[in-house]
């Protein structure tokens, strides 16, 4: 019997029974009473998940859309932007602002590796005239499985008037993130990572500043407009017809997610981190990032160029009907992610743990069957105190 | 975030998605021709898994129901009953008998062994008068995790008259039974076994030679009446209101075996058998039965004094969310029972074997983290011809 599938994507993830059922229900009217409820008690919510007491904005699209929603809203044509990249995701954001007439300055750092604030405080500081109009980053470097220490590099900016703008796309809720008390202007994230509800909504958090900024927005836009947003929030609604299964689900996984708890949800997630990192050493694998840069959420394993990361990918598949990711762009082939996000559980990672040991044996790698499981379950035993 | 619950219990066993979806249908009439074509197809599939073209009813009713069925209308008052028992559920299919008014005659066999085909043949060379009217016979002891040689039980039976009955609840398609081709008269099972259906359906195959015996049984019955339930079957109905969502899951979950394959099935199981089997071992833990009569449904585990199995059950339910079952009767406490039928899978049974090593080292046992895992994983690798 084919096993069920484990999902070990950077999203989507798996989706909890709870979630699935509260989905599976009629179709209701989305003008109406009953989803002004829901609608309101997912937007406070998701506030609570931002640490923001200000504006939300939810959007029917993938979390690209709400990148795109970022730029289109906060960002005019002919705007200086700053975009700090170190992989896929802040080479996409730099990308969008260009299609919507930024002149946009990259600052690239290596794939891998985590954006120097200092760098950042260099740059800014030379802007005496204020011509940066935004700075773009990504909060968890999805492709690379790095993160940015945004509360620095938000502090290294200073009082300079950009606005600060923030990918939380696959970091939000796997990764701290204080939306007011680190003075984020706007962030962005999406259904289909640690919310545990499938793809085709993004969220968009923002501030008093940015809102004043959007006021003045020169680009052309209607379906991303926050000024159209905020006028049906008023009355419970979103302005075009929202995906109501998906805000059913969303409403359910919030719960869930405030019955854990925040500060647990993010504990957990760094403790998925260090079982399969320490793991994936013990098997004599290479690691992409170091270890203080290492993202809770997905972890990039460098592969022998003569097994290649794809063969594993397959042989997993096939064999155990695990999905991995694969490396993106120039990174293909040259490592696999296994993403640790959302609905996965301990007892989840120790078998595919388990899995990949035969799987890399079963390819020529050398290596003692069970050495990762047993750091794994080393550190569950650590965590118990009892190690 | 707690795990889902890992039901590791010789029954009931997890719910595949698939079956939860197909019972997850609004309600339809018991007479009408939906339920009909239903019911066809569902007692269609049920003699292919008894390897059968004689008779199946499906009784509203828990595995216990069914062995009542099978004495109700198979045993007089008065009656002759060989009942042998090497266990819990061998001793409850003699207590029936003698309930129903039946002269049971008991075979005991050492708990954790299997019967003797000898000893029957011996047995029953004795009875030259015929005298003994049925024999009772466990397939696979629940209780204790051993199974019983149920072609060479009968075989040892030769040319006498007396029926051959067999509450085959936990075996049936874990460990192989062949109906016709080994002469059974009446074999009892229920869903909640390898049928990954939740509790509440037990199923009755008995052949022409059971039917005659039937048709002059002096029992009170009216539930249990094989004639009402035949009767009724013409039409495609039952005679008392079956549980409609209960046919729904069996419908789905009989298309899962049937696309499976029965072989396949029971390959299956031998194999996750070998794998508990062998990561015990490594363990440093005592196996409650010899390999040779190992189930492949469920194993019982000896366990030290000082730990105490209960303690390992507690352990494991609370920090992992995996049920295991405990020591019935005179065993509680001294054995646990780890449940590997129905919807179970490799990846499950590797993560399970892995919490055990955590559990049993947090209460003192001293083993080294991974070992148990390390057997298993090598017997997968050897499965694939590549140890």
């Amino acid at each position: 019997m084919k096993s069920d599938q484990y999902l070990l994507l950077p999203g989507p993830t798996p989706i909890p029974h709870r979630v699935l059922r509260a989905m599976d229900r009629p179709m209701i009217n989305h003008r109406g009473p009953e989803f002004k409820s829901i609608f309101e008690e997912v937007i406070d919510g998701v506030k609570k998940i931002y640490r923001t007491k200000e504006y939300v904005q939810i959007y029917p699209s993938s979390g690209s859309g709400g990148m795109e929603a970022a730029v289109a809203n906060f960002i005019s044509p002919g705007d200086k932007v700053l975009s700090i990249s170190a992989g896929v995701f802040g080479d996409r954001f730099a990308q969008i602002a260009s299609r919507f007439g930024a002149q946009v300055e990259k600052m690239d750092f290596t794939w891998g590796t985590a954006v120097d604030p200092q760098k950042v405080k260099d740059r800014i500081e030379q802007d005496k005239n204020g011509e940066i109009k935004a700075v773009l980053i990504t909060h968890n470097e999805t492709s690379t499985g790095a993160f940015n220490d945004i509360k620095n590099v938000r502090k290294a900016m200073g009082d300079h008037p950009a606005l600060f703008i923030v990918d939380a796309v696959s970091g939000l809720a796997t990764i701290d993130l204080r939306m007011d008390e680190w003075n984020l202007d706007v962030a962005v994230s999406c259904s289909q990572k640690a919310f545990m509800v499938p793809p085709g909504l993004s969220f968009m958090a923002f501030n008093e500043k940015a809102l004043k900024v959007q006021q003045q927005n020169r680009n052309h836009k209607f379906y991303w407009d926050v000024a159209l947003g905020l006028q049906y929030m008023e009355k419970g609604q979103t302005p075009f017809t929202p995906p109501v299964a998906l805000y059913f689900g969303l409403q359910e996984a919030l719960r869930m997610m405030l019955e854990e708890g925040l500060d647990n949800i993010l504990v957990r997630h760094a403790n998925y981190r260090d079982m399969v990192r320490t793991s994936i050493k013990a098997m004599g694998l290479e690691l992409f990032t170091a270890d203080d840069v290492a993202s809770s959420a997905v972890t990039a394993v460098r592969v022998p160029e003569e097994i290649g990361a794809n063969r594993i990918r397959k042989c997993m598949l096939d064999e155990f009907n695990i999905v991995l990711a694969g490396g993106q762009q120039r990174l293909d082939n040259q490592i696999f992610r296994l993403g640790h996000l959302g609905y996965i559980k301990e007892l989840d990672l120790l078998a595919v743990i388990a899995a990949l040991e035969i799987t890399l044996s079963q390819l020529g790698h050398s290596l003692e069957m069970g050495s990762g499981v047993k750091k794994a379950q080393e550190r569950i035993l650590a965590k118990k105190g009892l190690s």
